[in-house]
């Protein structure tokens, strides 16, 4: 009874052959019955008129729609298209190709289903009310690629409003494999099996972008004291006349050393560079660092210190590429989060349930595989997403945020 | 690397063990990956680096988003909650597995994909405006189970706002099925192997909602010379002080004969009878039909005649029930014109397309196999949505809103 889709009636384009845009034809993802409907009386149960007792029952009690509905396990991934990879502002129609990849990491390392949704608007107060409007669909939002620091007020905005997990990938999923590398290169710089204590590394962050700002946020939750981030015109402190308000306040909650000046100068003797900015940071800075540094440099394509020169002055390298060892990757936390929060039937996402992840994603490298080489596990490591996800469950419960 | 779903975290509820709700548990549709992604060369062309290829091309070329991503496969199912079946306004929430049964049908009959979209905002501009930033998203708007006369500014606005198909499916999918029965039954009441004229016949319909309104225009456009449309408070003409713009304009157009009074004023003498709202019509009003009369009461679960009292003075009954001979049910139509409208690339869903599907659904049948138990194919005819998507796609060309 299904009529077949052809090829879209449009004229030839010169893509045709490329392996990279011959699997995007048709796009990535589709939607399925998980049911089967094949007469009749799968037909009245499915449909009209049996539907109608499920409808009841919901608008009776609300919180059936989680149990007889999709929404317990759909996840809308929402962007304005203003940020999207490296690429800046190319729209909402120009980022779906991404959004369908999430959308695809979703189910096949989380088993959530999730559901594009591009928005042709960039104004914060429609953009929130929008979501805001099409929350009663969804279990969860996922924020992408939204540029910042428009990103951080729809996030906040959001979270205040709706009664379902909002999470800001590009913010806090890249936060969590961080803290969960660093937790691992501490270990093994460590001495005698004993991790270097958190609290006493110096740690300087290259970005105050989405991705800089809630790195710094979890960092500092994790206990680290000394913490610096730098932006293009230099280390954020709270003297500079030309900070929006969210560097302004991390400029507050960071560098209690009150150092000023450009990241070079804040490099010198720092033990952790966390690059997610872009950029190339010189091999004279990197060289000033201090003795079992580490460097993760995060930029895609090209880290902002190459993995070779990294070596040359760090005991612990990472980057964002997959053809290097150490990968930050955020299909190692999205996934695993959502399906915890969504298994839970958790409210939100805690400050606990991301910390609670990072430690997950962390000790699932034992002692003996520990190595400066292996700081994180791999994307298609398939203990990752179970581990993470029942971390974020438990923290959930932990958290108030979910019954036990 | 899957992590699997568990039953979210919510207390048992009433309705275990309940066949139509067990089939709800955990919804009727899922998000599905149409590629495979097994290791890191999969992972570098679906998504990072290599989709960052396919977002440059779309941002320089904004047609390819129709070859490069599910866009032009893909429909949203957008309701507001306020007209769900017969429920009336039961809120988004409690519309979901509408709108997911909705959204398996797509599927499973028109190899189409959709998203349910409830919105939890009944204001007409606040609606039109937040299906408008969504709309990148999608390839075509299907909307759903919005009370009237709010669904006819919606519709329109949104069709004159978006060059994408915009499709009241309770308006038009059940003119479509309505006027494949009438043709067919016109046929099968005919003399010597010719159809009654449509232009020749009287029509009544009860009901001035969106099916009643969308009926009365199709049947106008098909050639349908004298039709009176009944409401609650009678047949409409033009010196009710009590109509809607869109009944006082529905007025105008129709009730050539000027006729005023309750349906079974009406009624004496009609060829047809077109219940779409419910309540029941006397069978004394029924009686006094023309010879060869035809009755279609798709109210549901109870006609507004019940077909064994239809058949003592009708040549042809049909309803909405699956239970009985000639259902008229959307999902005839639904599937195979959005099907249509994609293979074509369509911008926009004329009333020639409209009524090109409705021959296509009446021709299924054959002069062999007519009879008046037996005017329209079955849902589960695997030929309907075929067909009727390969009469719609030509349509589109005819009409010039899609290349040849």
């Amino acid at each position: 009874m299904v009529a077949q889709a052809v090829e879209p009636n449009l004229p030839a384009d010169r893509f045709a052959g490329d392996a990279v845009f011959d699997l995007h034809r048709g796009g990535k993802i589709e939607v399925t019955s998980s049911i089967k409907v094949t007469d009749a009386d799968d037909l009245s149960k499915a449909y009209t008129p049996g539907v109608a007792r499920v409808c009841t029952a919901i608008a009776e009690d609300p919180s059936l729609v989680r149990r007889y509905t999709w929404k317990s396990n759909v996840v809308a991934v929402v962007t304005d298209g203003t940020a999207v990879l490296g690429l800046g502002d190319i729209g909402p129609a120009a980022s779906l190709p991404v959004m369908e990849g999430k959308a695809l990491l979703f189910k096949e390392f989380g088993g959530v289903d999730s559901v594009p949704i591009a928005l042709d608007c960039t104004d914060v107060d429609e953009f929130v009310e929008t979501v805001a409007r099409m929350a009663p669909t969804f279990g969860g939002i996922n924020l992408e690629d939204i540029s910042a620091p428009r990103c951080f007020e729809i996030e906040r905005r959001l979270k205040e409003r709706l009664d379902i997990p909002v999470f800001h990938d590009d913010q806090h999923g890249t936060a969590v494999v961080v803290l969960a590398a660093l937790r691992n290169a501490l270990r093994v710089t460590g001495q005698n099996g004993t991790p270097r204590p958190i609290e006493d590394i110096r740690v300087v962050i290259s970005g105050a972008g989405a991705a800089g700002v809630a790195c710094a946020r979890i960092l500092l939750q994790a206990g680290v004291g000394d913490l610096a981030v730098v932006d293009s015109k230099g280390v954020l402190h709270e003297d500079r006349p030309d900070l929006n308000p969210v560097k302004l306040s991390l400029a507050r909650d960071t560098n209690t050393g009150g150092i000023s000046g450009r990241l070079v100068d804040a490099l010198a003797g720092a033990d952790l560079f966390l690059g997610v900015s872009g950029g190339t940071v010189p091999e004279e800075a990197v060289a000033q660092m201090a003795d079992d540094a580490m460097i993760f440099a995060l930029a895609n394509p090209n880290p902002e210190v190459h993995p070779d020169i990294a070596h040359r002055h760090a005991a612990v390298v990472a980057t964002g590429r997959s053809d290097f060892p150490n990968q930050i990757n955020n299909v190692l936390a999205f996934p695993g989060i959502f399906r915890g929060a969504f298994d839970a039937n958790a409210s939100r996402i805690t400050e606990g349930m991301k910390l609670a992840a990072a430690d997950a994603l962390a000790g699932l490298i034992s002692a003996d595989d520990l190595r400066p080489d292996y700081v994180i596990p791999s994307p298609f490591d398939e203990r990752v997403a179970p581990a993470v996800a029942a971390a974020v469950a438990a923290a959930a419960v932990t958290d108030g945020v979910a019954r036990p």
